[in-house]
């Protein structure tokens, strides 16, 4: 086991109702002057940015808006929201909506004690010293931002989709996770949060650092509960204790509770994230594409991790042939995701008949070099181009 | 799921060497005098302690030292502690050692701001509002204590053992976590230590709340990979990343990890509590005298928690019959904690020869009401007699 930091200090008040609670966090959190952020027209539609809004007030709280982040958040709403920040002057910022709209707000966050463009961050070409504090009413379970220090944008130029990890600044101060806001999320939308959350946990479990038990047990934990919970949910949308398993899982898939130790992969991301920037397709959808194929990647070139999934996750009988335990675990978690969560698993059945792999796989290697490190496979242009057929099938 | 609250915010720095970063920690977290509050003598013996007062010292900061906390710590240290304290002025406590050295800094920590007799708070006569901040170097993996609220202190008056669980304002700020201190435990504690991680794990898993499954999924991954680590550091002591995996485990065990929406039971704890608050055993060993038997009652009573451990912890097959299996399980784990971890499993093996069984029963009455409330099972004067005798056996 390697040296490690874990530092997940969000209060995370999880349960019915607990939107209610807004009002009273921000205060507790030394909020005076709060800039909201959220996305499209349902958290309007639904009623909930009003009773947020009635809460912030009931606490004193001076408020601003900034509305219409997309999904797959774009650099240009960013800016929109800095120059927002720069008139408002909020002493906190607080996200109602899922992972774009989090991400959205820890970019702004980042960016407003910053004197050049915020995008040197993710660039990479400069380092956040602090952050605005952020406070998250979490309405769809994906991304695990609402517990993480991560935010992914895109840049609207460059087609670049990139992601910086300050979990010391930019972990969230609260996050309020009612299960009762995602009874209403579409199959679609809750299918491909599954997905992206079950990633999340296998970016960090496939990895070929030795001797990290607790974390692959946890990990292994996570990703049992849930499949038995999303197959209720998928039969039934108004299940509210799988709705509500689902969203916790969502959030500890991404704060670190399962990496511990280790060196994470995350190859499969940078090449999901090539599409999403080219086609603008749902990130958990994407996910669910290029996995599977990396699973059948790593069964022929290194097989063990993934046989260890199959055997204690996947219900795949250990037969002393790691390779192929290892094939039979990706093919099966290939069945599930298309069978149970009704996901696309091929780059057609994601609507993309003709994809330009070529296009995709270069624009990956020039932004991550011509190997991709990943803690469990480094990957050159052949191998990312290999798995990239194999999503074709 | 009922609706929870998880808030964790300690900074967890595991690793070796680790210690050596006390002094920044110290001053990250806005130390400036630094009371040190540690046990016997082998903090001192092994260096330790001369290591965090070089590093403290590089940081600038002022310290005093409170020496001499024993196991089971008492009423009596921490008003000593409370006295050095008002005099020196500390403006943040450092433990360096295990829960009892953790559970005196806690009580000093929210003693320090009362104008009443500390005590008040383990009475329950009086709540504490604030506290003094918190650091850990842990020497010790079990009481869980560097990651939760919780503080247990005997009374040397009436023989009370009780807690406090204060998790907003004694969570510690950081804990400091090598591996490599603790190779050199004694088997008897590394093994209490396991015990009584297992136990917190059981004390939360055991609950009749349903549909809680990530938190069930959670707990039964890191029984799994307490007890297949714990196998192999009891046959090789010197083993690095087993005593890594087991450190962690006793942390994550306590920090409310797999608590997570449930009602949780306790009332082992609270029967052992009697047990060594009386005759002054270890902790955990007390644990592994009471858990089984407890787990044997409740096979008899409310089998399902229990049989589902059998069945997915302990490699007892699925009979169909919840009760057996669950015997099967309870019977299991206690060879498991006598032939593998070398603990006692009777009142005898832990060297009490005629408990006087009336005496624990009756104080644990008196003290916890004529019904043990309990997640899982509440239990009776009759109930916990019958659980006590069946730790004779």
């Amino acid at each position: 086991m390697n040296n490690f930091t874990f530092y997940s200090p969000t209060e995370f008040v999880v349960g019915k109702e607990t939107e209610n609670q807004v009002g009273t966090l921000c205060a507790k959190y030394e909020a005076t002057r709060v800039m909201i952020v959220y996305g499209g027209g349902s958290a309007v539609r639904s009623g909930l940015l009003d009773r947020v809004k009635v809460s912030l007030a009931a606490s004193g709280m001076e408020m601003c808006e900034l509305a219409g982040v997309q999904p797959n958040p774009i650099d240009t709403k960013v800016r929109e929201g800095l120059e927002l920040a720069h008139s408002f002057r909020p002493d906190f910022l607080l996200s109602v909506g899922g992972g774009s709209v989090i991400d959205t707000a820890k970019a702004i966050a980042v960016g407003y004690h910053y004197e050049g463009d915020f995008w040197d961050f993710y660039a990479g070409k400069a380092k956040p010293a602090k952050a605005l504090p952020i406070g998250v009413v979490l309405t769809i379970p994906a991304a695990g931002s609402e517990g993480s220090g991560n935010s992914v944008i895109t840049n609207t130029k460059t087609h670049v989709k990139v992601g910086i990890r300050q979990p010391m600044i930019l972990r969230p101060k609260f996050a309020i996770m009612n299960p009762e806001l995602t009874l209403t999320l579409p199959e679609w939308q809750t299918a491909s949060g599954i997905s992206d959350m079950m990633a999340h946990i296998l970016e960090r479990y496939l990895s070929n650092t030795p001797e990290v038990q607790i974390g692959d047990r946890l990990a292994e934990g996570m990703l049992l509960a849930i499949m038995e919970t999303a197959e209720r949910l998928m039969e039934n949308p108004n299940d509210y204790d799988a709705r509500a398993n689902i969203m916790w899982c969502g959030t500890i898939a991404h704060n670190d509770t399962c990496s511990l130790g280790r060196v994470e992969d995350w190859n499969s991301h940078a090449m999901e994230h090539e599409i999403s920037a080219e086609y603008d397709v749902t990130h958990g959808a994407g996910l669910a594409v290029i996995f599977p194929a990396f699973l059948q990647y790593a069964a022929k070139h290194n097989a063990h991790k993934v046989a260890q999934l199959a055997h204690r996750v996947l219900g795949i009988a250990d037969s002393g042939n790691a390779e192929a335990d290892a094939l039979a675990g990706a093919l099966k978690l290939k069945s599930w995701l298309h069978d149970t969560l009704h996901m696309p698993v091929t780059f057609a059945q994601l609507g993309i008949e003709e994809p330009d792999l070529e296009l995709l796989n270069t624009r990956l290697h020039n932004l991550k070099g011509a190997i991709l490190p990943g803690g469990y496979m480094p990957l050159d242009a052949q191998a990312t181009m290999e798995i990239y057929k194999l999503a074709m099938e």
